[in-house]
């Protein structure tokens, strides 16, 4: 059995005789009550080991390592605002967002980690096996080495399933991007307390639910294919979870079928081109200290009309982690996002309304992002944004998957967006603007192949689509 | 007929009723005897609209576009050299390099320009149809409108045949692409004095003669699909072009087989996943007037050991641009260079022995390139280079191409490198370092479509490999 045909077996089997999902919910419900987490808010000069640099004003640790906040000025001819300052994160490091799996009676199961980041709305979260940064590895905290970190850079003793360059949030970091890999190893494993197998199918399950599955999960299991093998024959207990005349099974069958797309490859690698050299994207790096429209208080970073975002600090504690007690710069949202994919039968095969979409942060100028992606608290200026009050007036009929979805709580104080796929009929135009194209999952998944072509909100959304009931 | 097909027809095609090969050849000959150039190095303090900036040292045109001349220092862990300053253009505009194509009886013309670059080294190079930064058509320069540009502008009412992103010469240019874009005209179309129509075939020809066809056809035709179709039915008066057993014959089942790989894409893009991830790349700004191991003099900037290149300047007079007079930087190489491909039948089907390689100007760390790229001054440093020797004692009956050609005249003053492509018979080890790997003409050509994935030396390799002899 090919790599893609053991994915689409493991998305297909919910059924797991060592943890049924509901065993998994209630193992995360105490892993919660089990481990202790204190996030406090503090003022800045509280920072241990954090400090605002004399001249450019960024906020850097004093092992120069981790990440950084500073200033940025952007130039784009993109949108209606064609000139603004914001504050940024800056990694420049490449972190691994990494997945061992192993298969047991023919299935692949995933070792995902009850993980609690500081900015978790709820706590303990379903993460990677490993979600590292090269200054957690390398160990410049001190702390323990990170479990199952040698599999990952011994990565070639094992089968290499996925190994992708993925983009974070554009609108928040500065061309960052991680590793994400997954591993299938074949010798026995060590299972340590707070992982657990799962198959795809589960996860995919879990994704039904609010902020459980956190983003780094989301975005590895995003980049999955799944072949071309429409044919592909499936054991007999799998073929009745596929519902003929279902959404999932119109997702399948977009997963697999390479033959009817209405855009070839070539035509949209051309339309993308096209738009590239027509946008520009131009950052500079100013002070944070002089950042027009932004305020430095003792405690945040804060746009002066209080949108957008805060650049806060917190004092945290949490029980089961490498080190137990740190103080750290996090990312306050002001605004709910949301972002919605609207999906429609063409040609016999559902297609994804994707929007090349410039942000800041971008690796290389546009990214293909969802039909809308905004922040709520812009709807009242964005109606005029496209397919915004569509997708805000959808019928619940038309609602495929409706959940809240956390970003990564290691960066983003208690984030989350509300991710919609909305399935649209016959009446929906075929024609849409410029920055928009239709594209099959199929499609997607090998654009996910190469770097940097979808964005992680894109990403997240894919990751949601299940293919059973 | 489809896209490829057209082109594949084209490039099996040498017979062109319109311009013979030995007629354009007496053509190019003509225009350079007719077109006055004049190209003289000046002072930098001569040249008319460039300075230095006074903070960092950099060469600016008082308009801010065209180019400039900036100061960086490189960090990176790949190769021997850790640490370095140099100088490096910067060009942040996305240029056009167009071709316009059209079909006359059934087989598909490009159509050229004999155009002269104060750089060439022999006046008069072929060139495409269009080759134009937006500074030069924006009209900064105040010259007349470059012929052709509103086929470029207005693409979308033709048939747009390949539009990609690539990149040039990471040692020279910062982070620089060009926007490569083949059209298909269907009216009929004014040719004026300096253009011709020429088949793929005769291109690829032309290529066998030193510095005639100049580095943006090379990368523009480089990028040309010629489909997966292996038994695609060749007109009768080509296939006796096509001879069994020949290595031309060998590179067109290369180019069109998709199934005989001995690498998946998956592993080929896993491998350079994880070397984009094992090396890093940190370029960071320093002032030209403090760059170190570089001296500035009157007339030019150059590396105290008088290695790599000088940055010059020149006044310069060709009578047939849109500009007639105007003075410029030009790079001036002190040591010519060497590409080359070794190419290997394996199962069945002829690879090419590609490296993954770090330059400086690298939009993204790392770029597939030909098995060997070095200056031939640092020959003696570098006999370690792996392949280097064995490429340098490649018997006679071992090279298929050994040519000259030019870098871009408008930026690189007389600078040629020996593009080498050598085929080893099986007693050549399939084993190959970490860096390198085995790719098939189809799979490079798949990468061509994905931007930023190979070099602008393995590009113009690439553009030579004929298929007819």
């Amino acid at each position: 059995m090919g790599i893609q045909n053991e994915f689409l077996t493991s998305a297909l089997t919910e059924l797991n005789p060592f943890n049924n999902t509901s065993q998994i919910l209630d193992w995360i419900k105490e892993k919660n009550q089990s481990i202790n987490v204190i996030v406090k808010k503090i003022p800045f000069n509280k920072l241990d080991k954090w400090s605002f640099e004399d001249n450019t004003g960024s906020i850097k640790h004093s092992s120069g390592k981790f990440f950084s906040i500073e200033g940025i000025r952007v130039i784009t001819n993109w949108g209606k605002v064609g000139e603004w300052e914001q504050p940024i994160i800056n990694q420049p490091e490449i972190g691994y967002l990494g997945i061992i799996t192993k298969e047991f009676n023919g299935v692949l199961y995933f070792l995902l980690q009850a993980k609690i980041e500081p900015g978790n709305v709820n706590n303990v979260q379903l993460s990677p096996t490993l979600q590292a940064t090269r200054s957690n590895y390398s160990q410049v905290h001190q702390g323990k080495k990170p479990l199952y970190l040698e599999y990952f850079q011994n990565a070639s003793k094992h089968t290499i399933l996925l190994d992708q360059l993925q983009s974070e949030q554009g609108a928040r970091f500065l061309k960052k991007r991680n590793r994400n890999i997954i591993l299938k190893v074949e010798d026995d494993i060590q299972i340590y307390d707070d992982y657990i197998w799962v198959t795809l199918g589960q996860i995919k399950s879990l994704l039904k639910y609010n902020n459980l599955v956190n983003m780094d999960t989301r975005t590895v299991i995003s980049g999955i294919p799944f072949g071309n093998d429409i044919s592909f024959i499936m054991p007999n207990d799998l073929q009745d979870k596929i519902l003929s005349n279902s959404f999932e099974n119109r997702m399948l069958i977009s997963a697999l079928d390479k033959n009817h797309a209405i855009n070839t490859f070539d035509r949209i690698l051309n339309w993308l081109t096209a738009l590239k050299c027509k946008y520009d994207l131009e950052i500079s790096p100013v002070s944070l200290f002089n950042i027009k429209d932004w305020v430095i208080t003792d405690c945040d970073i804060h746009h002066k009309d209080n949108q957008f975002f805060k650049v806060i600090a917190a004092e945290v504690e949490i029980s089961n982690r490498e080190v137990q007690h740190w103080s750290q710069l996090l990312i306050e949202p002001l605004q709910e996002g949301l972002i919605a994919f609207i999906v429609k039968k063409i040609n016999g095969v559902s297609h994804f309304l994707v929007q090349a979409k410039l942000e800041c942060g971008n690796f290389d100028i546009l990214e293909l992002a969802p039909t809308v992606q905004c922040i709520t608290g812009s709807y009242a200026k964005s109606m005029d944004l496209p397919f915004l009050t569509y997708v805000l007036n959808a019928r619940p009929d038309q609602i495929r998957i409706d959940t809240l979805q956390s970003e990564e709580g290691g960066r983003f104080y208690k984030e989350q967006n509300r991710n919609l796929i909305i399935e649209v009929d016959e009446n929906f135009s075929v024609e849409v603007p410029d920055n928009y194209i239709w594209i099959t999952l199929n499609q997607l998944n090998t654009f996910l192949k190469f770097n940097n072509y979808l964005n992680i909100q894109a990403r997240s959304l894919i990751s949601e689509i299940n293919f059973i009931k």
